[in-house]
């Protein structure tokens, strides 16, 4: 079959490599419909992060069940099936506590040391998947094709700005401040919108991304950024910040900026993969009494949650999907992430 | 009259001062009948904070009402009132939000240099409360001696101990591991058992500690430290850790202790002053979905809530003192506290 890997430095290659089989009873084999390109790839990609061997890449896909392991149960072959970015058994003591993405037993798409086998990443054509009742969430029925692209972001982009939103707290009525515009910062804007929240600013500088915030639910857009940002959010909300900010970046700037717009009491749901010299001020937080909550998102647990009203048409996150490519141009579907050209790239094998 | 002035290190005097007046309308003068040592007090005792100038100390008290000034409404002289361990007005965005302690226009006891005139500390006769309608809270009536420690709790330690246990999000059913045994510590305890706790885990070595954590509701306690304190509450809640750490001590020891403690998904709750070097590791909270929260606890608003119990004898925080003494032994009490003879010392003017 024909899979991803990443060799290097902008170095990025559909290659030949062996299908994958079936290694323990719990495992699918899962055909691969839809993959795309996340904001975390580019940093193998640009080079941040090291590389020392050729490695399979893509933790996000749909797809159908083409075989399955023995003890496999509920999923079947057939079936239509989003994978989250990650695989979980639900059934260990952290996936009942709701948070599968530390899963005892669960691991990486594209990690090669494990369960005795290479673990296939998302942007290829087939994907052996481990733990499969606990790891996959069928469709009822084959959906229909338009529905594809936001059934992808339940696989991540969608489940993380949720968990923003959850982290940080957004109930009914709150007001909310998203730093960042990637797609999981406009898909924080949805999520906090569908949780009822009274006022939500997205801080962007992109007419394209701005117009997606809005068609979201975001009801002001604020360009400003640094200590001039933090001004214009704080004016906006009684002089003192919003009830929560989501911070879906992952540097010390953007989590600065989160920090100082959030109001005394309030707090950041973070789910940016915190990078280089990110901290978090202890002195600023305690005086303020200003809470932080966040990480790798369970997005297991949430496409429970998320998946009927996607279904139903009520929330259509896969409008940050704004290129769509054939898997053969994958490398250019990282150069056009990589340049912000697009916001998130669909591949289809 | 007399009142308690820090000069330096362990030196600390009762001396002769000015009676307060009044300064503005929404001021009262208290006469205190109660006050008392705060471990945070140690810190300009100790000289780990420096003292470059005699100041007033002592930020918790309960006392009687001697003047009122033109626009104080609600508060009337006579009555016997609980201050919080700062003042705020409750009508400002802050208060209005529930972070009384971050009031806009409040302040701290024991402060020179604002509202005119000299602002006094707890420890001493008579206390200048600015804001009076919105600091102090009466009681129905004037109450029993036997209750007056638990009432005087309510100034810091008791709302403090609530603070941590909200913060960290203890419910009904929550396992609970407190880190700290001074008195905001054996009060966290106590707020934990009151709002539900399952399992309640008090670390201490102390007996007398340990003793007064059994009676406020701890179901086990913990002697362990470090590395092996924080085996030993994983092996206690199923592998992972406790679903709420209540961090009451504020150095970087007993942070990484709560932090490590928690379960996958679960929250520390912090209320010990951040000494020193105490930060928090993003990394592995990001990696582990641990959140943190907590600060300057708003301890007016809680008094509301918990007034209620200490009033009809459902709560009894008062237990944390083990030692009452005349307001003139004052250098006693602070030498009892450093060198932890006492848990918390009672002072009556």
């Amino acid at each position: 079959m024909l899979a991803t890997l990443l060799h290097g430095d902008h170095d990025i290659r559909l290659e030949e490599v062996n299908d994958p089989q079936l290694s323990t009873g719990g495992d699918a084999i899962v055909r691969v419909v839809a993959s795309c390109v996340c904001g975390s790839d580019l940093w193998g990609y640009r080079g941040v992060t090291p590389t020392p061997k050729p490695k399979r890449i893509g933790h996000e896909f749909v797809g159908i069940v083409e075989q399955v392991g023995g003890e496999v149960s509920t999923i079947k072959v057939g079936d239509f099936v989003i994978a989250p970015f990650y695989d979980c058994d639900m059934t260990c003591v952290n996936c009942l506590n709701g948070i599968s993405s530390s899963c005892l037993h669960g691991g990486w798409w594209g990690a090669d040391d494990r369960l005795g086998g290479f673990a296939d990443g998302g942007q290829g054509e087939l994907v052996r998947v481990p733990h499969a009742d606990g790891t996959l969430v069928a469709t009822p029925g084959q959906p229909d094709a338009a529905l594809i692209p936001s059934l992808l972001t339940l696989a991540d982009v969608m489940g993380t700005g949720h968990h923003a939103a959850k982290s940080a707290g957004v109930t009914a009525g709150s007001t909310v401040v998203v730093v960042g515009d990637g797609a999981v910062g406009l898909c924080a804007v949805l999520a906090a919108r569908r949780l009822g929240a009274s006022r939500i600013v997205a801080m962007s500088r992109n007419p394209a991304r701005q117009a997606v915030a809005k068609e979201f639910g975001a009801t002001d857009i604020v360009e400003l950024r640094g200590e001039e940002g933090i001004a214009a959010i704080k004016q906006m909300f009684d002089g003192v910040g919003a009830d929560c900010v989501l911070e879906c970046v992952g540097t010390q700037e953007s989590m600065d900026q989160a920090i100082r717009s959030t109001r005394p009491g309030g707090m950041v749901g973070y789910v940016g993969v915190p990078n280089g010299g990110a901290e978090f001020p202890i002195r600023t937080l305690f005086g303020n009494n200003i809470g932080v909550r966040g990480g790798v998102a369970p997005v297991r647990g949430y496409i429970d949650e998320l998946l009927p009203e996607v279904l139903s048409g009520a929330i259509e996150p896969g409008k940050v999907f704004d290129l769509e490519l054939p898997l053969a141009e994958v490398s250019e579907a990282y150069l056009a992430m990589d340049e912000r050209r697009a916001i998130k790239v669909l591949l289809r094998p």
